[in-house]
């Protein structure tokens, strides 16, 4: 889908353009696929800004944010990392699961996250202030916290935090019905399953469906795959490997959706 | 054997060729040797794309797969990885065992598993964008979960999923003849015996014998080896060295096949 | 805001003075957004020294301090870090959360806090002997304190310590007007919401809400965010995910300030 | 002793040559000193085909098996490793204790051990198909696995296992003779002294002597040394330091052997 | 202070000097801020030799000790490292906190602390032998011993140990007295307030205030603190952030010091 | 003291003689400072070969026994390490603590302890074959033996094993003589308080005292020390730093030794 097939639950747009006009950095919260990249994508849309997207791993070193030198032709040359490029273009720079990057890629975004606004390169000696329209967007999903690995409050406190959840179900059917061509009954169909595995997920202790696995379900059926069929491959089998988990899923998808064979 | 032996146990045929159709990633998973890399080479062959194959492991990192900066003759020249040079050419790229890769490697998939279907090769500065019959595939066998390393249940979220198992017994039996050139009776008993043995895996907890090992047995026995030295040798040594287990083994093996020196 | 706005709590200007006239390296503790960084941007100021500040982080390397050599046209040379270029100048070297560094960026810094006020650069084998106007100033917030990585008291006892806390309400609430524009009573309830939940961070055990996070939620209402949005926003969605503390942050938060729709 | 003493236990001969003739890759499993670096020895000069060994070793990566870029003359050349110069060569390629190696090793074996026989250089992008004298052997100790670090069954099903064990006692006796030039009532003494420890092993928890060890001692009496201090030297002492297992050794020797000073 | 200021507390000088006319090595062992450094600053002016400082920690290898090849103008250079200049300079080379470097700088020391007095540079291989007037000297604190990381008792038999504690009050104060420009009554009222906190050490555990902490606070003192404030911030604050603790110790502190106010 | 001063304590130097007449690789073993150094050089000049001695610690790797290229001049060049240089010279190549040195290292050193008496450089592809005067000695501590780093019984089953222990006392009481000057009734006094702690050691579980610091405390009572003060500065002060322990020990040496001031 298309960036601005974006869909507000909340007064996030508003409160994302608040930070924005008052130059704050902004942390998004919330469960896997329920429009965290979708909302970045739709505000760089809507203020006119470019998004530079950075997927944060473990091995993600300050080098990989801010630059390096790169010897070029015998000589050595400063290379520009994509959040210096970010900063220096204005662009929304967003760092999508952040709480997976080493410390000193955080301590790296200190300077930018206050109110010098600046990033420090310490290697080329460079000062690079952000201009206006720059803005530092973070991503994380606070189910994923372990004592080994979180977020320090410190940290956390510079931001603007927008906790994200998933769309209603009538609003989450459009997407699906948009995203793939399937007739609105089939997008209910599937949204009531994952909605009602969603509620089981305290129970079951598993990551609830995002959005994204309805979608690709969809796009199955479309292709003619039948729906229980679809849903097996796309919603249900990455919830759990668990036999038992596995056939209580799948009560609940044949509860909600037809059966192979089924008329449309 | 070659690619087109194929032998569907399921619908998983029909379901990659509908991912494939809708540019869909796709994760198979299984016990080993249940065919996972057979499968990927005969939708290659198929869908009459190449495939090229990276069998993951821990020390695999972004830069393995997606190419970097040598020196050659004095200057530096980026190189692609395996990775990139499968999405320049629109190929299947099949990353076995997936697990297994370092978290950076991961997050370098995202990209392309998603509506971008794009790469992004930070270091190098290009943007390259997924043809349409571009494809990525994933294998991971779920036995080997632990709590120290899984994949996340939002990277499993971005694929649709395709759990595989053994071949039917008759089915087996066909793929040793066709791979080994024994007699049919010899690939019968063959995997009877690994049938027994697979039944009782949930008791002697490990892994069960893949087709692989009765295919080696078979050209073992193809060779002059007899049948319990064969299936000593390539479907009992590896699955145990607790010499109890053994024991029991080889007297599930002895009651299925023909004994040293046994008219064949 | 600007560093001259720095409101002094106690006799923190004072000690940190004297330390200055003597020579004395000093150790800033306290919590997070207490104003560590602040004291050190006003004291730069008052002193007419430079304030080089460093991010401290797990990488930190003792080369990330005094520098290293780099090839440059095909010849080596030898570029100075911060902390070396902050000795030469003669400048007030800020390390914030030393406690973060790696230990050999920790021993690097004995010769300078002690009689000898010397930097040894093995590597380059240059000595740099600090001017008196040279001051080193490291900060540190014992909540974060763990059995594996706290600073040895041997290094602590290397400086003077002025430990730090919260401004007091009235002047709090000052600070708030000046950054934010907000009026004097929409600081006034932000504070008296801050407060409250620092008296009651003992029962939450979290890190309680810094002066920062106020200036925030007050940036946010200036821009047309309601008061209570703003503070959930800032305030409190940083201090905790968990469901239950959440609602009871809520509803000390609405105790203290407008709800949505409520004339300002 | 030279490669062509190799004597034979079971039809480990037999079933090697057969995996030779169908091109299967070996494993050859069995306690310390067994005798397995002979068997493959052995089988490579019986086959007519050149061996490399490659003692495997935790810090052995993948580039030290298949090759590197080095830098020559200023330029950069691939040099092959020891793996691919067997590939190249149709050698038999011996990997010693494989379960040492690191991952990226073991990951890089796989295409060489199915059906594919290829070796995929991702780093020159070269591929190297497998001629039919090429031959992969590895071997490991199951004494040794622990849970940290084992082989995965998966990887063990590639191979034809091989498990091999000591030599029967006048066969090791001869094996003695023709290594040491002792007489042969010594060598008896030595191998009935090993075989009794070896027999006492699963009481005493220790790997048990190989007939290197007797061999070693064999050596030492030839050169003068008597009988019961060149086993103390050669086959007791790297058993045990425990005190009184070694006084329990010691007796088990005395009963086997000629005491100091004995007329030979 | 100067080096020549050192005040002996027992036999270390002359112990020292015996030291040194043998050509050992010596192993200084004490609580922090002891006057280790002192000494062998003191015993380097006395003897006439150079001192040599490296503080240890767990970054130093024997690359940083002994010394690397450089690039220099295209060109490879050996540089010598500090401890190979040194033994070069015959002088004395002391390895503050050795414990604290990692094992390779250890093994490096071996040579130089036995019969052969040489140092072995395996890169460059060069053979130095140590001058007659080469003394290796190192400390470390046992109340900071792990069972992780320790000296292992074969390196600490290559040492003379000197063990060494606090000056004696009256001593003591005379130092403070020198070192700040204080009055006699100030420093021994500082001195007896250090006093009576190392009594009560091995009640709370903490590392007892150095002589270095009592110059800082009479430091202080001269620069215009009142007498409490200055302890606070010297001596008091860096021994504990435990509330409790922190009360005991500044009950203990207004017992010994000048109330704020009081007429000095 | 020189190396031709070694007194032999039982048959090992036979035992090392013949082991070198047999071309056999030897281990020697026993607590720190028995004379496992002393032997190998006394070995060296009896049997006229050169040692080479290398102190093993954990970041030792195979290239650092081996080689490597390095860059010289802009070309790339091999350099010998010091095992390689060994090899060729037909010297003694003694690994000290063998035990410390990491897994790569050991693996190299397998095809120089079986009949292969070869090295095989993997990188710059030379096979040196070891001329019959090399011999390759190790040494170990079995007393530090831990679960976490062991030699592997198929390592240590590849060596003669020389366990080594104390001197004789009278023997003992020349070896300080000789080396200090001191008078035989010093010597004596010096070897019955080291003996008296070396039969308590099993109760106070530290490493006994070696020979060498009986010579330290010899040399410093040579050089005008007392008895007592050079017993504590040499033999008990790296004993133990718990102080029951260290009473318990100064009462043992003044059993034994002259009181200070007394006349010797």
């Amino acid at each position: 889908m298309a960036a601005h097939d974006y869909q507000a639950i909340g007064s996030e747009v508003t409160l994302f353009e608040h930070a924005f006009s008052r130059r704050l950095p902004v942390m998004l919260t919330g469960p896997t696929g329920c429009g965290k990249t979708r909302l970045v994508e739709h505000m760089g849309a809507r203020l006119g800004r470019p998004v530079v997207t950075i997927s944060c791993h473990d091995d993600l070193t300050s080098a990989d944010l801010v630059g390096r030198f790169v010897v070029l032709g015998g000589d050595v040359v400063w290379t520009d990392g994509p959040l210096t490029r970010a900063v220096k273009d204005g662009a929304i720079c967003y760092l999508d699961e952040v709480v997976e990057a080493r410390h000193d890629s955080l301590a790296v975004l200190h300077s930018l996250t206050d109110h010098r606004r600046t990033l420090y390169l310490d290697r080329s000696g460079e000062v690079v202030e952000a201009p206006d329209t720059f803005m530092l967007v973070c991503s994380y999903n606070p189910a994923y916290r372990s004592s080994l690995k979180d977020l320090k409050p410190s940290f956390r406190q510079r931001f603007v935090t927008l906790p994200m959840s998933y769309l209603p179900p009538d609003r989450e059917a459009e997407v699906v019905v948009a995203e793939s061509g399937v007739a609105a009954e089939v997008a209910s169909r599937l949204v009531r399953c994952a909605t009602t595995i969603r509620t089981a997920e305290s129970v079951f202790h598993f990551e609830p469906p995002s959005t994204r696995t309805l979608v690709t379900a969809a796009q199955l059926i479309a292709a003619g795959t039948d729906e229980m069929a679809a849903a097996e491959a796309s919603i249900l089998a990455p919830l759990s490997t668990d036999g038992a988990v596995s056939d209580g899923l799948r009560e609940v998808a044949a509860a909600c959706l037809l059966p192979a064979g089924a008329p449309a």
